[in-house]
This record gives C-alpha cells, structure tokens and sequence, in this order.
C-alpha cells in the first residue's frame, strides 16, 4: 500500500511466565514460559502498525521456537517457511480513544489468536492509528 | 474499507470435468469434478473485486461442499464456519494491461491456493482494477 518496503522494528522481546490472563488467552497452564514481544511496522520511517504476541513457546515445533525467538522474523514468514496451516480465531475489533499511538489519539485495535491443529500458537493484539498517515 | 456492507454477486457456477490446466493447478485427476465459480465483490454498487475459483468437490467435506456449491457464501466464511486451518500458497502476483475490468484497462492480479492436509481447496484468480477507486 505505501510502495515501501515494510520492516518490523522490535521494541521488546522477552520470556515471562503466564500469569492468569495470558493462561486464559493462550489455553495454557499458570506458569507456562511465553515470549512477549512488541513490534512496530515501519515503512519509509513512519509507522503504521503496533503489534503485542504473546507466544507459548513449549507449544511450538523447535525450529519454528528458534525463528519466532529471533527478533526480526515476521509471523507469516515463519508460518509460510515450514508450510503451517492455520486458522485465526478473532476475539475483538473496536475503536479506542483511550491514549496516543504514533501520535494519534485514537487508534483501531484487534485481538487474535492463530491457531494450529487446535492449539493457539500466538495470541496477537495490533493497533493502527486512526488518522491521515492511512491517505496514500 | 469502504464503510459500506460487501456483496458477494454471483455472475456464473458450474460444474465442469477439470482439463488439464485445472488438474495441474489443484493436483487432481483429468476428468475430476470441479466447481468453477465467477463472482465479484461490489460495495455501494462498486465493483471492486473479481473472482474466479476452481474448486475440486470430491475432495470436500460433505457439508462443505454444500455450502461451496452455494453461490452466496464467500470462502472466508466457510472456512471460519467449519474452523478449518489452512494456509494459502500464492503463485503469481503481476500487473496486467491486456484488457478491461470494470472500465479500468489495467488491473493488478494474484492466483492462489487454499490448501488444507496439504491438499489445495481452492485455486483462486482474483483481479483488482487499478484505478482511483481506491482513494477511499
């Protein structure tokens, strides 16, 4: 859409152990090791796009555990790499006026989980600033 | 995008035998049945989208094939319905300059597969008009 090459910039990357919450959104146990990243996509310096994942790493074949953990690899790349088929189970789609994002005090969010062979291999919360910057 | 509600308008669907062409795209036998299907995806009487798909009924769930085999329900739906994980395995994205769709001589296309337990579904040629209908 902006004719510019997309990256992801990752602002955080680090393991946690679930607590309640993440337990109920992932289907995991309290306690569980999971991957919190945070990204922003970029494209021709402005972004776009802010993007939390919440991955259960335990649950994940290994190869695919090494490239979700390095930073830079976005997740349709690493689902198209080993051939995963997928579904995404979408939790909530709505307006939020309640802060700033790139800017923009009202932004559009939606929450998902990509789900395989019934398990969610990610739960994934992105907001887009809802202003101008989307006039291409 | 459009703000307005999208329809799926149905413009043809038929069952043909598959020639070889659609045996090499859906990896099926010659002489197979397959559901050909042409729609076009219009908001507020605009045409933005159109759509043709091949799909191989035999290798279908029974009531998936039902709801195929109806001219109303886009694909998305279906697979959502039935919580079906799969992935879509894009073979060509180009401009093309060699006709006209809905009064626009260029249009950008794409074919793809959706492909569940590694067999393709569905092979799909969509074409997008390339014109200011897009500034939304």
């Amino acid at each position: 859409m902006t004719r510019h090459e997309v990256e992801v910039i990752t602002e955080d990357q680090h393991l946690v152990k679930a607590d309640e919450e993440m337990a109920r959104l992932l289907d995991v146990d309290v306690g569980e090791e999971v991957n919190h990243r945070t990204v922003r996509l970029v494209a021709d310096g402005v972004p776009y796009v802010h993007a939390v994942s919440l991955s259960p790493i335990g649950r994940m074949p290994e190869e695919v555990r090494r490239d979700m953990m390095r930073a830079d690899i976005p997740i349709g790349k690493i689902l198209r790499n080993y051939g995963m088929e997928t579904r995404r189970d979408f939790d909530t789609i709505q307006m939020e006026t309640d802060g700033s994002l790139f800017g923009s005090r009202e932004y559009l969010s939606r929450t998902y989980r990509i789900v395989h062979h019934n398990d969610a291999l990610m739960w994934i919360k992105e907001r887009f600033p809802a202003d101008g910057r989307w006039l291409l």
